[in-house]
């Protein structure tokens, strides 16, 4: 999520901003284009009726002939006791955001892809120590990376391991963690979680738009999923070749913006 | 062309910004990120030798082990008499650029798809009269350019007809046309050439890479060509729903350059 992101440099024109920043300039170009921008407003449903489809909020309802899902990536969380207590108060899922708080302490990241990986080398450069708790016996981010953390002094894998319970009283004090059937627990400060996201497509399937096997929607190259009307762009969308970037999800953007416009106006290819 | 466009409003971040400006923000960027950015070298060929690629310019050559092509197109020229002699002297490839030099004058567009029909609508805003000169018997712009074209007073489309020549003194006087085997001139103060762009895709052919029908990069959705090495982004690649855009060919850069990275980096998928 840009918003969330500490500092964007990969998005042309920006040489450097906060995410905060760039997402208050989308946000007023798209005012300043005409667009009627209705933000944190908690979707409870979308329905299709005839070629209408109604978007409900708690209060109020929109309808319109096209729509456009962006709703992006939530990030996937441990499901285990003290996760959502201690969230804000040790437990992050935003190294970039949050890492350089944890100076000089331990911290520990869950997960062994390149996320993980990254968000390790990361912490290393700020905390004395930084655990890597994965669940498989080795890790599966890139070559380069796997080398980068093996060389890190400050870097200890702890492999076929599971966390079970996040511990500490005004903030984390500890991960309890199952290696191999037998418990343990880590003293540290901060637990960052990095295994993966979850696309946020509840809602798109609900109303019966197709999803991939990583429940993904299925987009056509223009944007458009198996239902007439409706478009997809950005990280909701599949594509392997897109690594979450905001400048291929702005292009999807545009295309899905586009096509809808060309559905609305009977524009055939 | 980003830099030739008079006004950009839809490359998010910036609500309106003149080409130009644009483009020397592009520029910064790549810079401030690192790039050696040599611009204005004229091209004399490019060559593979090994694993690497070198790039020559009449003075001087780059080698390097990755090579992305994003070179764009080039408008497409009528190749008549006087269109060379009489270029920014009313023979014009850009009617947001100059289109408003001609405020109550008289002006022609050659074309007759979207682009041109886009070209006639726009001079209608300023011109007393704008002809629309197309060798076909009717316009294959999408329906509801063509009914605003034929609802436009200020617009004559001139229809089975190709331009033969350019003529006038210090600037454009007249277009000499052909209509069905018949010679006619037209007085007009300018000439607006719509019909089309081609691809930069000369070195690209001559290296070997693979060309689709429309003499476009073929790549794969990693941005990648029938060559290791070679990668492609922007409007001179394939892809029929990009209509274009400065977003999406960013995009598209984003992904040419993280791949060609992991090529680097011996990365596999």
């Amino acid at each position: 999520m840009v918003s969330e992101t500490s500092t964007v440099e990969n998005y042309l024109g920006f040489p450097s901003i906060t995410g905060a920043e760039l997402s208050k300039k989308f946000e007023e170009h798209a005012r300043a284009a005409g667009a009627d921008v209705l933000l944190y407003k908690g979707i409870m449903s979308v329905k299709k009726a005839g070629n209408v489809f109604e978007v409900r909020t708690d209060k109020e309802s929109y309808s319109g002939r096209t729509l456009i899902f962006a709703l992006g990536t939530k990030r996937r969380q441990l499901e285990i006791p003290g996760e959502k207590e201690f969230r804000g108060r040790g437990v992050s899922y935003c190294v970039t955001c949050d890492g350089a708080l944890f100076r000089d302490k331990t911290t520990a990241v869950v997960g062994g892809r390149n996320a993980a990986a990254t968000a390790a080398l990361f912490l290393a450069k700020h905390c004395k120590k930084v655990y890597l708790i994965y669940r498989r016996d080795r890790l599966r981010s890139d070559s380069i990376l796997t080398k980068r953390i093996n060389d890190e002094e400050k870097i200890e894998v702890v492999y076929n391991s599971n966390p079970l319970e996040v511990k500490g009283d005004k903030s984390v004090k500890s991960v309890v963690i199952e290696t191999r059937g037998r418990k343990k627990e880590l003293a540290v400060d901060g637990l960052f979680v990095e295994i993966g996201a979850v696309p946020s497509t509840e809602l798109a399937g609900k109303l019966g738009v197709k999803l991939n096997g990583e429940n993904r929607i299925e987009v056509s190259p223009a944007m458009a999923t198996n239902i007439r009307g409706v478009f997809a762009a950005g990280d909701i969308t599949n594509g392997s070749n897109k690594f979450d970037q905001i400048a291929t999800s702005v292009g999807e953007g545009a295309i899905a913006a586009n096509s809808a416009f060309r559905f609305l106006r009977g524009i055939k290819d």
